[in-house]
């Protein structure tokens, strides 16, 4: 399993529009073979700022990821969204171990 | 709900026990009323680094979090592991939005 914590800082101006994007990205991740989580979080303390949560059962799942349609769509909605650039940072999972665990 | 996202940079000497400690953290937490999640994740290009995810249904259930007698004791052994403060991060959930989806 591989987890990718994806942190990004949206312009004021563009949050509502920033949410509405990315809900349409959770919505048709969630349903791709090998996703296990799209998590997306709003820090509380700056509600600018964002973490997306993206548990993937294997590495190939992840690529597939990144050629679909609504990956793309959401990539070239928010680009010029953004306050700083994206950071995108790829973890292995310790705990829970057991890939029944993740799904929900 | 309330994720809550703990970064951790352990020296290199002691990952084996700190992986050790959270995994103890790990079994008890997810146990605790209003506990959705608890994953332990290890960063790939840093295996130094650690990324605690927890998920509680409130904020009596976050606070209940920090008296239990699990939660003392990985702070307590972890502090002098540590190689920088943690950085605990919290945020409202927008995605998925029904608390069911956060159950597993």
């Amino acid at each position: 399993m591989i987890v990718t914590t994806v942190s990004v800082q949206v312009k004021p101006e563009h949050v509502d529009a920033f949410i509405e994007a990315t809900a349409d990205n959770h919505r048709h991740s969630i349903k791709e073979p090998g996703n296990l989580r799209f998590d997306v979080l709003q820090q509380r303390d700056d509600p600018c700022r964002f973490t997306l949560y993206e548990a993937y059962e294997t590495e190939e799942a992840v690529a597939a990821h990144k050629e679909t349609a609504h990956y793309r769509r959401w990539r070239a909605a928010v680009e010029p969204w953004m306050a700083e650039r994206r950071l995108g940072i790829a973890h292995r999972v310790l705990y829970p171990a057991e890939v029944a665990r993740w799904k929900s």
